[in-house]
């Protein structure tokens, strides 16, 4: 097995690329990749702030790694979900890679901060963890951006989880979250851009990428998620790469270039009658917005100082 | 395990009705869902004849079974693909039930009438075997139905069938073939009506229904399709049906009704530079149709009589 650059011993396989690869030239690859995302996208612009969400795994990681390689001005932010001991780990594998790289880790604590944590929350807003945790998670990265003046919340979603997402979309014909589903939200009616660098590149290679960069991340899946329909749709979609290579690729970037504008119609009537949240002033377009109605379910509360003071302190960080 | 409408011992739980049904109510749920399928997609009309492509398996023996009590006025159409041992007893079941039914059954011989088969066909048109196969079909259904004066061809394609077709239409995003995926194809420019009454059932329902029905019919999946790409489509549709019944369902459902009709203007394009084909007078796009020069390729030939007669014979009929 040889690099298909330079024909060195190859340590990596890419099936769909058809091609392998020596350590040097995957990692040359994955920036490669990633630039190439960035660039097609218009995902960030030079001297933008660029805020990446860093869960610990290695997608995050992997993802804040390229953007400081590529010269992008990244901090980042983790969201401690009272998830115990995984949480706890996850939180150490953020603070090392922060620590190794000399950047700047902001830190939220969901069950210090807002007196939840994601079981609690899923508990009492009857919704499947995932979700309560995606909703958190959304809320909460928007707000850190918008409050830090960074220009781009940056996100680590990978190929694999884009066309899982796009196969539960799609088995749904949720035709709203369809016309949303862009590796590029623009900034607007009070939610920062979200980009997603990682969308041409596999979790395999995510995995390799920290591997070969000597980066610890944490291995395990989320303990809330395991079952959950999303991991179904990935396992669905792996069994068809097996026998027919590309075609995760072939489905997201043929959405994209097909068929997604079709559907945008659709996302657009959604957010027509946004308005700023009366507790938190987040945009929604119900009476108040869903992450202060979970919170408000699960007995939590705002951080302390958001009600004391007008001008909110930023929250705790980590400085290398 | 009772029977949702009669309290009755149930023989069989359809769970993404979440039901079961004694013998009777089974029968009748199908006889239901196929009433229901035709009426709400306008499939055949009062007095009008119907073509059904009738291959010997538990689908299409069903169908004409239901198109028969439903008081449709039906013939059967048996096509001989030449694949050995397989087309001679799929051919058999089909004759049989005509014979039980007492139902006319037009047979076509692919070997015989056209001089080849689909492995051949399928290896000089450098096709896959089921790409070949189902061209013939196509062209043969289509002639048959406009010759024989047939308002409307049947096939029994079901809503696991469907499911599978979608999801590999998704995955590549064939847009031309998503705009025309629907369960009435309408006759224009040269093709009969073509519609699919069974897209309200699985095929584990028409299974079932044969059983019941005391129908035999050909159970083995057709040995040139084995390890093809639509029975991986299956399996990982069936996946996702064991963990969220329904799932097929609404994924074809959903599909009509919500995203369908913008995928319509590809088909449209698609159609417009139909011409008839010089050789064999099918509408086609390019200079002759696909099933003539695939007969050419296999160096097969149209039937005899066809060149020989202005007033082409009738294919031969089994009249009970």
């Amino acid at each position: 097995m040889r690099c298909r650059v330079c024909r060195g011993p190859a340590i990596i396989d890419i099936r769909r690329h058809n091609a392998n690869f020596c350590a040097e030239h995957f990692l040359k690859l994955c920036r490669d990749q990633v630039a190439k995302a960035i660039g097609e996208f218009d995902m960030i612009s030079p001297g933008e702030r660029v805020l990446v969400a860093v869960s610990g795994g290695k997608d995050s990681l992997a993802l804040w790694d390229l953007l400081l390689d590529l010269g992008h001005d990244t901090d980042g932010l983790y969201l401690g979900l009272g998830i115990g001991d995984y949480s706890d780990r996850s939180h150490r594998y953020a603070r090392d890679f922060a620590d190794r790289r000399g950047a700047k880790l902001v830190e939220i604590d969901l069950p210090g901060d807002y007196g939840y944590d994601v079981a609690g929350g899923a508990k009492a807003a009857r919704r499947v963890p995932c979700s309560a945790c995606g909703l958190s998670k959304r809320h909460l990265f928007d707000r850190a951006a918008l409050d830090g003046g960074y220009d781009v919340v940056a996100t680590g979603h990978n190929l694999d989880d884009e066309a899982a997402v796009l196969f539960g979309n799609v088995l749904r014909w949720h035709t709203e979250y369809l016309g949303r589903q862009v590796p590029v939200l623009p900034g607007a009616n009070g939610f920062p851009r979200k980009v997603k660098p990682l969308v041409r590149l596999g979790e395999r290679e995510t995995a390799a990428y920290c591997v070969v960069r000597g980066i610890d991340y944490i291995v395990e899946e989320c303990p809330m998620a395991l079952g959950n329909k999303h991991l179904g749709y990935k396992d669905a979609l792996n069994a068809i790469e097996v026998t027919s290579p590309g075609s995760k690729h072939d489905f997201y970037f043929g959405f994209l270039s097909r068929a997604s504008a079709r559907f945008r119609v659709d996302a657009a009537a959604d957010s027509q009658d946004l308005h700023p949240c009366p507790s938190c002033g987040a945009p929604t377009t119900a009476e108040s917005c869903a992450f202060c109605r979970l919170v408000a379910r699960a007995g939590g509360h705002h951080p302390v100082a958001v009600e004391l003071s007008p001008t909110r302190p930023a929250p705790s960080v980590t400085r290398p």
